[in-house]
């Protein structure tokens, strides 16, 4: 029996929404179950000392993934936009964060992250503005109340236990792949984790 | 006419290892012709803010780097050995990239660095020590007298000016590789970069 495959992301991460767009049709050739899990990326950074991606604190990096992200979007035919201000990069993941954490209790969750990710490095949107995730919300075909629920006091505390068990499991950056112990870090990574989850 | 592909690397690099050890051969089926650049990392990293390599500093992300060469290593079937002493890591690539310099200027020049690397994460020797650094020499069929030359004087700047060309080229880490303008950062974008290569 195949174990299944956890794939850890922040949505404000960019490489997080290359394999957020593959990862679901990947595993399901594969055989492998999936498991989403948002996680907040900002508190492991800032625990390494770092105020903002690491991708803005070390330009030759940043210019780097942009241009990366650009050919990899390009070679696997993505709608991929990068943003029009990069100065808003990265934006902050976590009301949406909080609001995937409910929507992956229904069986539309995995859309409802893509469609995040879409708004986000396809459409140019604000994945901080309650009227997106509304819209993001709507496009997965999820109620509208679920940004209410997403805001309670029962499910706040469900994005900082996400983010104790990522620390947990070694992880240090998104996407992250876990299987057990084995951690794989990078949207790079995923065919090589679902190898080994096929063991 | 395909562009030839530029292989920057630093000695004490892990997985610029694992490109050394396969980038010739992978190369050679593409029909791309393959340019080897020795540069120094350390200066790059400090001007980063950085007095060590970045899996020394942030230890998930070296726990997730040790682990994902025993990974990959295996998978390829390499003899790689992780460092006994893990505080020895990174290794000080001075000496063994100014006489990968001199040793590029002959045909053994990519036999020669493949067996720096080699003696450093296969066998676990001191690629900064002279006797492994002849070693290496005699092990590519290259005379002891190299490892004068690249002390002298005419050949000391030639790292330096390497480095200075991999930081005007964009590169922050290694192995990196180059076609033009592109610039492609990691072992696993060798692919791609053939692929542009190819076009």
């Amino acid at each position: 029996m195949a174990r299944p495959l956890t794939f850890w992301f922040d949505f404000a991460s960019t490489y997080s929404y290359l394999s957020a767009l593959r990862v679901e049709e990947t595993a399901k050739a594969a055989g492998i179950e999936l498991i989403w899990r948002p996680f907040a990326l900002g508190p492991i950074f800032a625990a390494q000392g770092w105020d903002s991606s690491p991708f803005n604190i070390y330009p030759a990096k940043g210019r780097a993934m942009w241009r990366d992200m650009a050919r990899i979007a390009a070679d696997r035919g993505l709608a991929y936009r990068p943003p029009a201000d990069p100065s808003r990069f990265p934006q902050n993941s976590m009301l949406a964060a909080r609001l995937a954490i409910v929507a992956l209790d229904h069986p539309q969750g995995p859309l409802f992250c893509r469609e995040i990710f879409r708004a986000q490095f396809e459409r140019g949107q604000d994945i901080a503005a309650a009227a997106i995730l509304a819209d993001c919300l709507d496009r997965a075909g999820l109620p509208a109340n679920l940004a209410a629920e997403a805001e309670s006091e029962a499910n706040r505390p469900r994005l900082r236990e996400a983010t104790e068990r990522a620390v947990a499991a070694g992880i240090f950056g998104a996407p992250s792949f876990t299987l057990g112990e084995e951690l794989f870090w990078g949207d790079d990574r995923l065919e090589q984790a679902l190898i080994w989850a096929q063991r």
